[in-house]
């Protein structure tokens, strides 16, 4: 038995589109009024973890190679910006439609990959410290994401009523 | 460029390795009551997801093949059954030091695994399911429990006072 890079790539990419799933689905089951709720007081409103999600998501594109982000000033507003409930934000329907749009890009973008290019090194890493740290490729970084997407999914779910939980 | 099933073992390793961390250092950082309490109003205690996680961890062994569970109770207990806040558990102290214990044990286990045992199939799939599945190997199921410690995680240290985050 000689499992295959390829194999690999597909237990990695299974395992994304599972949990971009899941995530999907919470989002959709809440209500605009649900997602500008925190998930426990003082922290994050799901209208942000909306945008903070899409951001990432969207920002994987440049650390694969695949393009620039088509969402430029979501990284610094969800990811380097801290929740802040006073600042203005997109619209919700246009969160959740960019939540979409971004996701089947990523996902049709990530499937033209080939083994070789997810076992090479990612773009925010050199030449030569990819020599040293193989790990570091683009592999390595989906499966931080879907760690990453999983730790926002256990909170969102909170924004539910608990019968629907 | 050529990856090898060990490079792809040691990179879900260390990214267990560092969830297992992360989540022992929000267990840590939680007093007695901060883990008695609720992660939100009528949602699973801290206390619970401790003995979840663990009992979560304690199956592997099982499913991996390297030995039986050491806490053969704690499945029923935390996983089958839902918190149930007026429900006898074991003293924290106890579910601190078999959580810690656990994955040390689990930890030390795994790494007796080669490539090879890792991309054979658990222990839960059949031959023949396996042949048609291949992806339902030892690899996979680590991956899935690396999210869903990633989930519980996120939920965690929102028992953490917010200056404390």
């Amino acid at each position: 038995m000689n499992p295959s890079p390829a194999l690999m790539v597909r237990m990695v990419l299974t395992a994304w589109e599972t949990q971009h799933k899941r995530t999907t689905k919470v989002f959709d089951s809440l209500s605009d009024e649900q997602l500008l709720k925190e998930i426990a007081p003082g922290r994050n409103r799901g209208v942000y973890l909306l945008g903070h999600l899409t951001a990432v998501n969207d920002n994987l594109f440049k650390l694969f190679g695949l393009g620039e982000p088509s969402l430029p000033t979501f990284y610094d507003q969800f990811v380097k910006e801290a929740d802040q409930p006073e600042a203005a934000l997109p619209p919700i329907a246009t969160l959740r439609k960019q939540w979409t749009d971004t996701g089947a890009a990523l996902l049709k973008a990530m499937n033209t990959l080939t083994p070789e290019q997810w076992f090479d090194r990612h773009t925010a890493v050199s030449a030569e410290d990819f020599a040293r740290e193989p790990h570091r490729n683009k592999l390595n970084v989906l499966m931080t994401r879907i760690t990453h997407e999983g730790y926002h999914h256990g909170q969102l779910i909170l924004l539910q009523p608990k019968e629907q939980a």
